[in-house]
C-alpha cells in the first residue's frame, strides 16, 4: 500500500517546476511519515534541477530543508509520536556501519549516504523525492526534533544552511574569544553570522561591496571588511582563527588566507571545483594555516544545532512564498534578490 | 672584546664558498659560546647562498644544523656548563613576548624571529653567521641539549630536517594507529619516515620512481606507493590521516589529497610558492580534508624531538665531508646524489 502525494517537480533540466503526482512508500517499521509544513529553497535545488552537476534524475522533486508534523510512525519508532514537529535535512539514509557513520558523521559515509532527493532508496531502489511536496517518509534515524517555540518557517533553512555552517564552527572549536570571519552574505553566510555570534565569537563579514553594514551588524557581525579594499584587508592581516567561506563560485582564496592567524583555517562550504587563482603556499607554511572544506553535518550535530537555536531563539531570515511562485523565486535567487532564504509554505499546495 | 673566528662563506650569489675570517660577539650574560663539531648541509643553504629567495646578504656563512660543545657561558646561564654537547637550529632569537613565542612556537614569532644566518642580530645590528664555522655565540634560550649516546654527526640534521618533520607529526597528533604518508625521500623525507615509524604510525612512502623500496623500508616505511601509477594510488584512496609533503618544488597536490582519510591533512614542509595544478576543492569539502603547511619547529619541541631521538636511537643517515668539499657537495645535492644528508666535520677547518 503506497500513498499518493502531490508535489512540485521539474521534468527536465530545461522545464520549469510544476504540479506532480507521485507515490511514497508504505512506512517501514522504523519510518516516520511527516506532513510537510515548510520547505526552504536552497541554491543547490537550482543546480540539481538544471543538471549543473551532471547527475540529475528527472522528474525531480527538490527540497531538503523540511519542517513538518508527524502523522504516522512505524511499529519500531519510539523517539517520535503523532503531532511532533520534526525536521529532515539533506540525507535520509546512510550505511550506519562505516567509521564515519560510527562517529555520527553520516555526511561523510564511506559507502555513500542517500540524499533526500535526486537519489535512490538503497532498500527498494525507488527514487527519492524531496520536500516540495505534501508528505515524506523517512527512517527515524534521519529525523530530528524541532524544539518548542522555534518559528517553524524560520527553522526550515536550519536543516541545510544552518547545519552547513554550524558543523565547521563546532569542528574547529569556535567559542568565546574566537575570531571568526564569514565570506559571502547569502543563505549560508547569514546563518554563519548568527551562529558564530551566538557561540561567543567576535565575528567579521567579508563583503565585496559596501552597503551591507547595517544588515551584517543586525545579523551578528562586529565588523565588516570590504575585501576589495587592500587597506581594510591589511588591517585584519593574521587575525582570524576560522574563516567560513560560503561563496558558491570560483574565487581567489589568497587574500583571505593572509587574514588567518597562526593555526587558522579557511573552510570552504560553498564551492566545489578547482581553485583559481593558484593557492600560494607561503602563508600556509610560514603560519601553519589550513585550507579545508566541510559539507552539511551529521544527524547528531543537526539535533545539537536545532537545540542550540531553540535556546538562543535563532532562525533564518526568510521570505515565505507559495509553491506556485517557485520558478520566480529561482530567478530572484540567481540575482541574489532574497534576504536571505525563501521558504515555501506547503499549505499553498492545497490552495 | 670580540672573538676571531674562521668559517666558510660565499661572497656573492655566484661565487663558490671559501675560507672567511670574521668576528663573533663577546658573550652576553645569557649567551652560550659553542665550539662547532658538526654542521649539516641543508638544501636551503644553497637557496640562500645563490639568492634564490632574493634576500641574500653576502658575505654569507651558511649552516643551521649545528652540533657542538659548550666552551664558555655568560654569567646568567644556568642550564648549560662547559663540555655539554648542544645543538642550534634555524633560529637564534625571537621577540619572546608575542602570542606565538608565549606558546613556545618561536618559528611563528609575530615580530619576526632571528635566523641563524643571513639575518641581523636584533640587539646590536650585526649580521648573523651560521654553522660552517669554528664557533658560534647564541642566547641560551635557543640552545638545546643533545642527549647522551646520540651520534653527534648524525644528530646535526635533526636540528632542521628532524624538527621540520617532527613538528607536524606532533601537531597533527600522530601516534599508534595513525596512517602517515611521506612525499619525497630526501633529507626531510627520510627523517619523516624514521620519526613517524618510531611514533607508532603505519608509514607509507610516495615515490615517483621505483627502486626506493629497500631503502624506504629500512628507514621505516611499511609500504611504498609509486605515485605515478594510478592503480597503486587508487589502492590507497581515502587512507591517510596525515601526509608530510617534503617536495621542494611546485607539484600537483590533487592525487595526494585523494588519498587523505576523512579529517586528514596534507602538510607542506618543503615548497614555498603558488600551487600548480589548481587545487580541486571537491575532496576537501566532501571529506573535510585540509591542505596546510608547517615550518621547522619551536625550541621546546626541538628539545622534545632530540630527547625522543635519544630514547629511540634515531639519527639521520649522513655522509660526512670536510669543509673543503662543500662546493662539490652542493652540486651533488642538486643532483639528489646524497643519502640523505651531508654533514661537515668542522675539525676539517683546522687541517
Amino acid at each position: 500500500m503506497v500513498m499518493n502525494v502531490r508535489g512540485y517537480a521539474a521534468h527536465s533540466a530545461e522545464s520549469p517546476l510544476g504540479l506532480f503526482g507521485f507515490t511514497r512508500r508504505d512506512p517501514r517499521a522504523n519510518d516516520v511519515v511527516i506532513e510537510i509544513l515548510y520547505c526552504g529553497v536552497c541554491h543547490s535545488d537550482i543546480h540539481n534541477v538544471r543538471n549543473d552537476w551532471g547527475n540529475a534524475k528527472h522528474p525531480m522533486v527538490p527540497g531538503h530543508e523540511i519542517i513538518g508534523r508527524v502523522v504516522q510512525v512505524g511499529g519500531q519508532v519510539t523517539r517520535f509520536k503523532l503531532g511532533d514537529h520534526v525536521g529532515v535535512g539533506c540525507m535520509v539514509d546512510s550505511c550506519q556501519h562505516c567509521k564515519a557513520c560510527g562517529r555520527g558523521l553520516e555526511q561523510y559515509c564511506e559507502n555513500g549516504n542517500t540524499l533526500t532527493y535526486n537519489d535512490v532508496d538503497p532498500h527498494d531502489g525507488t527514487p527519492t523525492y524531496g520536500g516540495y511536496s505534501e508528505r515524506i517518509v523517512v527512517s527515524d534515524k534521519f529525523v530530528v526534533k524541532v524544539p518548542d517555540g522555534l518559528d517553524l518557517a524560520g527553522a526550515a533553512p536550519l536543516l541545510c544552511a544552518g547545519i552547513t555552517t554550524w558543523s565547521p564552527l563546532r569542528h574547529w572549536k569556535v567559542g568565546r574569544g574566537s575570531e571568526v570571519a564569514v565570506v559571502g552574505l547569502g543563505g549560508l553566510g547569514h546563518m554563519a553570522l548568527k551562529l558564530a555570534k551566538a557561540l561567543g565569537a567576535k565575528v567579521t563579514l567579508f563583503s565585496r561591496s559596501p552597503g551591507k553594514d547595517e544588515d551584517a551588524r543586525r545579523l551578528g557581525a562586529d565588523r565588516v571588511v570590504i575585501s576589495t579594499d587592500p587597506l581594510q584587508m591589511a588591517e585584519v592581516h593574521g587575525r582570524f582563527d576560522l574563516i567560513i567561506d560560503t561563496v558558491p563560485y570560483v574565487h581567489d582564496l589568497n587574500p583571505y588566507v593572509d587574514t588567518l592567524a597562526l593555526d587558522g583555517a579557511l573552510v570552504l562550504v560553498g564551492y566545489l571545483g578547482p581553485l583559481d587563482a593558484m593557492l600560494n603556499t607561503v602563508p600556509l607554511v610560514l603560519g601553519r594555516k589550513s585550507v579545508a572544506g566541510s559539507v552539511i553535518g551529521g544527524i547528531a550535530e543537526t539535533q545539537e544545532m536545532l537545540d542550540f537555536c531553540g535556546q538562543h531563539g535563532i532562525t533564518a531570515d526568510t521570505e515565505t512564498i507559495g509553491i506556485q511562485s517557485i520558478n520566480e523565486a529561482y530567478e530572484r535567487m540567481l540575482r541574489s534578490d532574497v534576504k536571505y532564504r525563501f521558504v515555501i509554505d506547503m499549505a499553498s499546495l492545497h490552495v
